[in-house]
């Protein structure tokens, strides 16, 4: 499929989904996430072919998501962490969770849950509020798009 | 690329990429989320293929995710609405949103914003709570996979 690039886009979510929109991406980063750290428990929780694993865990490291380290136990194999940019993507991972959740199982099908480590509770819903606190919905909110006269104006994020 | 089919998952994660892992596909969802409606509208955002227009907006529609309607303004042209599960992506789009704002451009460097209607400002960043309402990070959580042994257990949430 012919990918147009969108590694320059002015809009934060196409320039996402350059980076990570990659089903096997997102579902490493998900692994690492639930605290995978070596190739071999990768690819057995995924069931991907040595080769392609290989090019996503380089293209995630070359990204600044992962990054490598000798194995913590001392041993010779080297470990996958998830660098501060990498832990940033929980929200992400969470969002798609839940969505599926809500939309993709038969009434009485099991899936797994997150639970708060705390209380072992489900979590609740990620929540969008505007800045004086109000729960926005997706009818509350606009994308303000760049004026194209002026690409030096500063980020106000 | 070999695709292992993951609709049957019990990880939400891993069923969600599977319905909308699809980077063409969510760039849809984040414009019909913005208002536009119409292939022509899709296409001239997206810069992308007829073909591959086609077959993504026919799969998004066989999800449920949008549904097809006459033109609101009577014209011969049909539409594509969001329905409740398709809306409901609004997280998501916000999640990879906020995190390419934080992490893909360089200091100074231009992107369109999601602002709060009422108030004109840039919205807060997605939290995810606990049921009792602290604020949870990823070491915070934890999730708890499926006995394997009973497939019929029903879901908590």
């Amino acid at each position: 499929m012919k990918r147009t690039r969108m590694s320059g886009a002015a809009c934060p979510v196409a320039r996402s989904l350059d980076a990570i929109g990659d089903w096997w991406s997102l579902l490493i980063i998900r692994d690492a996430l639930d605290g995978m750290r070596r190739f071999g428990e990768f690819q057995k929780s995924l069931g991907v072919a040595k080769g392609i694993l290989t090019t996503r865990l380089r293209n995630l490291v070359a990204l600044g998501i992962l990054e490598l380290a000798p194995a913590s136990d001392g041993s010779a194999y080297q470990e996958y962490l998830l660098t501060e940019k990498g832990r940033a993507l929980f929200p992400v991972v969470v969002s798609l969770r839940q969505w599926g959740e809500q939309y993709l199982y038969a009434p009485g099908e099991a899936h797994s849950l997150l639970v708060d480590n705390e209380g072992e509770r489900p979590v609740e819903r990620l929540e969008l509020r505007s800045s004086d606190g109000r729960v926005l919905g997706w009818t509350d909110t606009t994308v303000r798009k760049l004026p194209s006269s002026s690409p030096k104006r500063r980020s106000q994020m």
